[in-house]
């Protein structure tokens, strides 16, 4: 077995490469999600171009290993998906539906955990073998690692780290429909509402106040131009954050934690603020944990794919 | 292989079980744990017990599996305890050294972590693969299965529940040096803390304004008689346990989670009380986790113990 492939299904598009088992990029490309008549064409779609590829390349079947995929919803131990908020999916059996149509092993995991499986192979978790990966964008997703394996859980939700509760006197409903999740301030549309709160707080001049867009860059950029208004948003940011990883990490004792997603592309700058409140609610054992930016990108989700199915039996 | 040892180091006894492979305990019993000198006759004793259960139960080494040890501290995933806060132990590596005593395999675990797997094994998680099991007793100790193996962690401090921040407005320092740990309202003293504190509120009748001995035993005891003073402090205890253990299911995502210790023996009429607060700050995928008392008692760690050994390769 010399190949192995890695799926990304995501909202609008999906992510596609090709791998050798030892953990180099050949290809990848990305094909379109279609997701009208309830994503009944996503998996026949991947199929489709997976069987170009491998025509185009001339692999032979035997040479690979399988397609490890990654879908964003819980996904079972055995690749079972009860419900998608963004594929149209309701009940769907991933591994069994895209084996039938490829002839192929298939390893379906949760998107979140397999970008953690992704940095822990290729990427800032390179050589560790427990981890948790914290994804700040639109929302926060999680994914943990535990002595080299992603974390499934019972209904394949484990490390749903943006739900952690951090304000127990929170009034607004996250996405969820609890209070106080996580995601509500770590996220890059927390960020812009602890901006927005913190400058509708008073008249303190800054640099935010004349942002025709006040997301979560331009209050990363402002504290690397020294704006004392963007800093005192970015150390709530810190304080939410560094709490909840530090009751993620009582659970999961990890020895890295990876901090991905589109927020962590303000770099290394945040770890400091993060780490402070992180380092208040810590459990002793866990103090040393090390914080790190991710590396992958968007190729996480690709390589953690390859690598669940390359690890798999 | 017909047999296997089943031992968990406590600070004031060991208790030692013999066990088949299949499950069932042929014998158990306890030896003193002798702290002096750092600790440094524990595992000889404990060695020296075993070869007399040997010689007396007429057993060839040859059929023993090994010996599963618990231990009430950190436990890295090949056996070596840092720092302990009870045994006088510093830097011990027990695998090690009882292998070398005794001639058998051996593999360490945290004593909490294989409550949970021997609750798992024989008790009150039997046939799940995925539980959380908290602790309740003088302190709050956790331990969580994840796809039929006892989660260790990085630092050998995975599950380390009763550590997670459950307020973030407390004042009062927990025993580990933080603030607002599960463990400060959760344990038996913490049950007494908030009976007292609540007595303190206001001059509202209760038949614990007359017990002698303020505890979770009196607490429970006037629940039960139906002291609606004591209710209201069921129902914080339940607010604390239950968002501790909703962020705790986050993480993990247990099929069960089940609720041992001393504490626990009030029974099923505390489930209730946990229940309506897991559910306030639950994932929605982790909303038919259910709860259940420990059956095990106090063999729940020689089973997890015996368990842990049975299992490794």
């Amino acid at each position: 077995m010399k190949y192995c492939f890695g799926v990304d299904v995501g909202g609008t598009s999906v992510k596609i490469g090709l791998f050798t088992v030892e953990g180099n990029i050949l290809d990848k490309w990305e094909i379109k999600t279609r997701k009208e008549n309830g994503g009944e064409a996503i998996l026949p779609d991947i199929a489709a171009s997976l069987a170009e590829k491998i025509k185009e390349k001339q692999i032979a079947q035997a040479e690979i290993k399988g397609i490890g995929i990654g879908i964003p919803a819980p996904v079972t131990g055995d690749g079972i998906v009860k419900n998608t908020a963004n594929l149209g999916w309701g009940y769907k059996e991933v591994n069994r539906e895209l084996r039938e149509l490829t002839g192929l092993k298939v390893q379906a995991g949760n998107d979140a955990n397999l970008a953690a499986l992704g940095e822990m192979w290729l990427g800032a978790g390179r050589g560790q073998k427990n981890m948790i990966m914290i994804t700040l964008g639109t929302g926060v997703g999680g994914g943990a690692i535990l002595d080299g394996r992603a974390l499934v859980g019972a209904n394949g939700a484990a490390a749903e780290i943006g739900h952690i509760c951090v304000n127990y006197h929170e009034t607004k409903k996250c996405g969820c429909g609890k209070t106080g999740c996580l995601e509500q301030y770590a996220s890059a549309t927390g960020i812009a509402r602890l901006a927005r709160m913190r400058l509708a707080w008073d008249e303190e001049p800054s640099v935010l106040r004349n942002e025709k867009k006040l997301d979560a860059k331009a209050v990363f950029d402002a504290l690397k131009a020294g704006d004392s208004v963007a800093e005192e948003i970015v150390e709530q940011f810190g304080a939410y954050l560094g709490h909840g990883l530090a009751n993620a990490a009582i659970l999961v004792d990890p020895a890295v934690i990876v901090i991905g997603g589109g927020v962590s592309k303000a770099g290394d700058i945040m770890i400091p603020y993060i780490k402070k409140y992180f380092l208040e609610k810590a459990f002793f054992a866990n103090r040393e944990t090390e914080f790190m930016i991710a590396k992958l990108d968007n190729d996480a989700g690709i390589c953690g794919a390859a690598k669940l199915m390359i690890d798999a039996e």
